[in-house]
């Protein structure tokens, strides 16, 4: 058997989601079933790729990262130019290479960034619409800044975590807490911890705002929450510089609203340097 | 009554063209229904906006221009605010005002600009993917600027309009060969002789070839099959030079196929000035 790793782009507004699910079309079940189509039938059923996570129903990718195992000699360069040939034009392989048998796309990831981008302006064309989030309210942009800079560091987000308690604690995008998880299999399980690298927000040309943020895990709608707690911040509902007290309340309540899918966009994961794999 | 002229945009990915259909959506009907729900019920049933033309299934537009007649009072920003809040993303007012009762969108029209836009990287981002033609092939681009300004003058255009004769001679985007025709009444119907004043090729970033042609008119595929052919033209299977041949031909066996809709914007449309509609 073979390791694969796949870096894949993908517009998700007509899927719902990475993770498979009977009778929708979900990217994680595209590629499956594209898998399959390469494969000839006698190496038998094609493997469910793994995702660095699973990103929701009209969320973005600029560089979420699979893996699977393959029993048939496939050249690298190949892989990746037989699924785009059969995978649908929303949903691109960046790349294909083989990789050693330790390697999990989620297991091995040591940091992942995601982006969320606001439109500001007055008319959001047709063809943006579907990629950020318009917001014309007044924004403190100052207050903005500051809330993102005062996530950064170890914090327990869960305040900022889906308030279904299955899926807050199915942590499915964090290396601890993550049962599955082989990599960390001593932290505590279920844990709401989270390390933020970086957290920022620049302004961009045609009236948009982006903001990104890089940390080594993200609890399930962590980002979209952190987005509408940051602007219910800008917009003055709640006070600046109120998100150390947000985090303190470890209580789902004290945070804002869940911001729109649309905007996100899971930017890139990071791994190990191959030899460490 | 008040006669209106609305400028529009769409995403024509998700839509089955311009004119409406019955059960299908179509950027026509969706707009007759925004204009519908912003109408109280007292002024009756919304009038069907006749636009500059009709746009095929998947063709986009910039600046498409549609006109129709109002009863009802409104203030001409307050009308594209309405629109805008009821249509669905795709498409979007750009601008609403009040005209002279003559203006009419097809029959005032003096000039229509399209937009072609061909990707020719190697691996075509999903987010690109649904606005432009792909093509790898080798292309001799001198040949492809010869052939596009072979066109420019008044032509006939037989050989380029779609092959169902019946869809050749509708003729709905010129204002020659149009029995509807108010302003040009008195020129022979169902003319193919067209007027181009612009056409060429430019290189832009991000490994993108866009045709910009301009003309008084455009029969039914025209500017797709003009693209097909040229493509043809680059690539070798027709000769360079051969466009003036082509279309001497008169006969739609002469040029290459027709290009994918998904490629094509409507980028404007242009009218007399006020004073003289």
């Amino acid at each position: 058997m073979q390791n694969w790793k796949l870096t894949l782009t993908y517009d998700g507004t007509n899927y719902y989601g990475w993770q498979v699910q009977p009778g929708l079309p979900t990217i994680q079940g595209e590629l499956q079933a594209a898998i399959q189509r390469v494969l000839s039938r006698s190496w038998g059923e094609a493997p469910l790729p793994q995702g660095s996570g699973r990103t929701d129903a009209g969320v973005h990718a600029l560089g979420q990262v699979a893996s699977f195992e393959l029993g048939a000699p496939i050249p690298p360069e190949n892989l990746q130019r037989a699924l785009n040939r059969t995978l649908p034009d929303a949903i691109r392989v960046l790349e294909s290479r083989t990789v050693p048998a330790a390697f999990h796309a989620r297991h091995s990831a040591l940091a992942k960034t995601y982006e969320y981008r606001i439109y500001r302006g007055q008319l959001c064309s047709p063809f943006l619409a579907p990629y950020v989030h318009p917001c014309r309210w007044p924004l403190d942009f100052d207050a903005m800044r500051d809330a993102a800079s005062s996530v950064v560091g170890e914090h327990d987000f869960l305040s900022l975590a889906a308030s279904d308690p299955d899926i807050t604690l199915r942590s499915e995008e964090g290396p601890n807490g993550d049962s599955e998880s082989v990599a960390n299999a001593n932290t505590p399980a279920r844990s709401t911890i989270r390390t933020i690298f970086s957290s920022e927000w620049t302004e961009s040309p045609g009236d948009l705002l982006t903001y990104r943020v890089r940390g080594n895990g993200f609890l399930h709608h962590m980002v979209r929450n952190l987005v509408g707690t940051m602007l219910e911040i800008g917009r003055g509902q709640f006070p600046a510089g109120s998100m150390p007290t947000i985090l303190a309340a470890r209580s789902r309540s004290a945070a804002g609203p869940t911001a729109p899918a649309r905007g996100l966009f899971l930017h890139s994961v990071e791994y190990p340097d191959d030899s460490l794999i």
